[in-house]
Order: structure tokens, then sequence, then C-alpha cells
């Protein structure tokens, strides 16, 4: 990124903690500077997983009521590199019932909470979706439905992978996609029980893999969009690419309002402006030790 | 099981349908008939899995409303052995969001029915539990939850697999057991969400693997017997073992009235009862045939 936030080049790939752990997180993070052809002593600021417990330098939490300005206040340095490497916090809920985490969120939420105009309510889609109660930069209370790896670990792992096999991608305009959102949302209670309708579906009436796929896909999204019990002032929904298109049309089903905030420009943005919350303290610091 | 119904000797394996497609249906059967020293002419009655698509003799199913009373009517027969192989149907639900089957369980209920003293609500938990609204001894209507089979695939194959490594077997007494019936079912709307604080209660507050499998077991029961929605006039809970401690646990957490039937004894009633009505109209037969 430029001085002024800008991208000036990027790069990514779907490798996890998993792949960091046995390559190195420090040769990783190299490999994909050198792609970019980046300088030697190009600060870099990183946040999710590389923070936990099992990451390159663990960075705890900021518990809520968590105060987004702040996420530079509590950030960790990796030492004994020639460049400034920057590792953010992530933030916690405790205890009891509502535990919960989240790591990489919450930078999409500081960037998101830019543009947010005022939404209370926040969605970030995913493995784990995270949804937020916010009051401007400050998150209130969140909560994580494990909606995506459900997804994953259902149509794999369990008797709902024979009638799923060669299902092609959901698209969100599928009318099976929103037939499955609207019983999910419906019947958000009875989950585990609308899900094998999929595999009685198949055996009685033949249905095919896609849209199966396809209602497995909106029984869970519509049951997550149920649980989170979002206000009626509406969402914003903080996401790209095909998620963001399942879950406008799930959004749309349920009547929900729903505002749009694209999940790179938000990550790329809360990055930034931690990194210039840095610097700027460091030019204070500097300034006062002079005088 | 003698002329009076009564067991004269068992034998029993965890095999499912996998292992006898691979092995024939055929060698299993006299596998464990050998094992009793069964005549060779012994009749033999099967419920379950072996009347499937892709079991040994496909018998299709009975649709709601099912009268128990006429399985019997409704069996297949398997040709070309020495002795006669009788198999059961299964009973189904169509069509629509409120799709389901069921394959085994029909025979549990017929047995069970014959004690249900007046019981409309029955539950039979396992991998697929079956909740059904019996009439005297007709199928009104019925649903599955996926409860075990879910609980395998999240503690085996999801990120909470981390926080249940090495759990001992859930005790019906666990307090974390109680806590999880409580919470899936007053909750039971946001259950992959209350799901995920098993992790992050890991992570804050490191709580034992035994205790996250036992809220992780307690969650997913306290959900079905939300979704379930049984009557005030109480439950017939036809189970054995673990399983029946681990329920009627929890459906003494949830305040619900609960009669327990015995799952061995009534799968076997109902298979004698099945057996002995196709005897006895086989007599009739034989009887109005010679007038």
């Amino acid at each position: 990124m430029g001085n002024d936030g800008g991208v000036l080049a990027s790069t990514a790939n779907e490798d996890g903690i998993a792949v960091a752990r046995e390559a190195g997180f420090h040769a990783i993070l190299e490999e994909h500077l050198a792609r970019l052809d980046a300088p030697s002593d190009l600060p870099v600021v990183i946040c999710g997983m590389a923070g936990s417990r099992q990451g390159w330098k663990e960075c705890g939490y900021l518990e809520v009521p968590a105060e987004l300005d702040d996420l530079w206040k509590h950030v960790a340095g990796v030492n004994g590199l020639n460049r400034p490497v920057t590792i953010l916090p992530g933030i916690s809920q405790a205890p009891g019932q509502s535990s919960d985490v989240m790591r990489g969120e919450e930078t999409k939420l500081f960037g998101a909470s830019m543009e947010g105009h005022g939404a209370h309510t926040y969605c970030i889609p995913g493995q784990h979706s995270k949804w937020a109660l916010m009051a401007k930069s400050q998150v209130q209370g969140f909560r994580t439905f494990m909606t995506g790896e459900m997804i994953d670990v259902l149509s794999r792992q369990t008797i709902l992978q024979h009638s799923l096999e060669g299902a092609a991608e959901v698209e969100a305009g599928d009318p099976a996609f929103s037939t499955g959102v609207r019983d999910g949302w419906l019947n958000a209670d009875k989950l585990t029980s609308t899900l094998f309708s999929i595999r009685a579906g198949d055996l009685l009436e033949h249905r095919s893999p896609d849209e199966n796929l396809a209602r497995l896909t909106g029984l869970m999204i519509g049951a997550e969009l149920a649980g989170a019990e979002p206000g009626s002032d509406g969402v914003a929904l903080v996401a790209s690419g095909q998620l963001a298109q399942l879950y406008q049309s799930a959004f749309a089903t349920c009547g929900i309002e729903v505002r749009l905030i694209d999940a790179e420009i938000a990550v790329q943005r809360g990055l930034f402006e931690v990194w210039r919350a840095l610097i700027s303290a460091d030019n204070t610091h500097a300034r006062s030790s002079r005088s």
C-alpha cells in the first residue's frame, strides 16, 4: 500500500495456518513479498490467525466492549527481522455461554465501520460467520455461527454426501437456495431435522445434487440469519464475491435490509488505519522525546 | 426366538450396511446364525437398511398415516435360499419440506406401541433420532434429527475437535451435560453459534475435553428436544443403555415427563408380531384354500 492507503500490488493464496506453521511464517511472508518485489525493509501489518497461540507470535484479545480505534495500542511486534512486522490482537467475549472469539474479522470491522454510515449490526460471512453489534467503532458484542464449516462437513462427511455428489457451485438465484433460506429462517430451531429432509427428498423425489447442495446452503444461511436476530435497522454485510451474492440474496428472501461493504477493501482499510495510528504515535513520541 | 416370542439366543455386532454389502448379506446372516447353532431352515425376519435400495432386497415404504399392524402385508421375501427370509418395509412422509424416511425404527415403534399405554409421542434416539406421533399403532407423522451423526462429525471433523481430544464417554449426571442441554433447549435457533462457544470457552477458560464433549452432547440433544416440540402429555422414550440414560437426564432437565421403553425388547417384539401375523395369514390362506 502507498502512503495514502491505496493498494500498489497484491498477492494471495488459500493456505491457512496449518501450511504456514509447516513452512514457517517468516518464509511464507517473504515468499509473498518477493512476488511483489517489495523492498526488504517494507513494514508489514498482519491480522488473523498469525496472532493466535498456534500462530507466529501470540497477541491476545481485546475484550468487548472493544474500541477498534485502540487496536494499535495492543499489537505485538516480531523481533529479529530486517523489516518491522506488527501483528494485531483479536477480540474476545467472556465468560460463560456467550464465550466468543474473533481474529481477523476485527480488522474488517474496523475498516467497515469507517463507511458503515450508522449501521449497528455487521455480518461477516465465512467458515465461521461473525455478527457484531457496533456503536461507531466500538464492538459491543458479537456472535459466531459455524455456517461455512458446517456446510463443508455436512456435505462431505455425513449421510447427506450421497445426495450431493458432483454438485456444482450454488447460484444465488437458484430457487432451491431461496426455498432453503426460507425453511432455515422459519425453522431455525429444527435445523438438524430440516437438514435430513435433503436425504429424504432425494430418496423419495430424486432431486438433483445441484438442487440438494443449494438447499443445504440455503438452510444453513437461513438458520444463521434467524439465530443472529438482526434488528429492524438493517445489516451491513461485509463480504466479497460469491459469498456476498449468496448472503445478499438470503437477506432479500428474509426481508432484511442490507448494505454491502466489500470485505477486501474493509480489511485493507483496517490494516492501513492501524499502521497510520502506529506511525502517528511514534512521531508524537519522537517529538515529545525531543522536547 | 421361541414360538411365544421369548428370546432363546442372540448375537450382534456393530457392522453396518457398508460391511454387509462388501461381505454379502447372505454370508453375514449365516455367519450370525451359525454362531447361534440355528437350524438351517429357521425362518428369519429382518428390519432396517437390508430393505433399502443399497440393501439385500429393496422393500419400499409405507406412507404416513401408516398402520403398523399392516407392516406384514408389505414385506419382501428373499428367494432361492434354504430358509424363509422376510424383509420389512420402511415408512415415508412426502412430499416437500417435511419429506422424511425411517427404516428399522418402524419395527421398534410397532413393538413399543404395544406397551405405550396411550403415549402419543415416541422418541427413538440415535445417529438419526426419530420422533413419531402415534395413535395406537398408527404412525401419523414423524421427524428425523441428525443428532448422533452430527455429534460425531462435529467432534472429529471441525475446529471443535481441538477442544475434545481424549475426552471420555459422557456421563448423564455431568453438570456440563445438563448445562449444555439447557442451553441447547433454550437457544435451539442459535445451535451453530452455541456450538462455537465450546471452542471459545476452551481458548478463554481452558475447559477440559470431558467438559467440552459433555457440553457438545448436551447442546445437540437439548436442541433436538426443543425442535421436536413434545406435547404436554409426555414422551415414550424407546432406548437402551447409555443413550437411554442421557436422554432421560435431558428430558428431566427440560421438565418433560418421560416413560422409558427398552429399545431391544421393542424391536424383538415388533419383529415377532410381524412374523406371527404372516404365519396367521398363511394358515388362514391354507384353510380357505382347503375349503
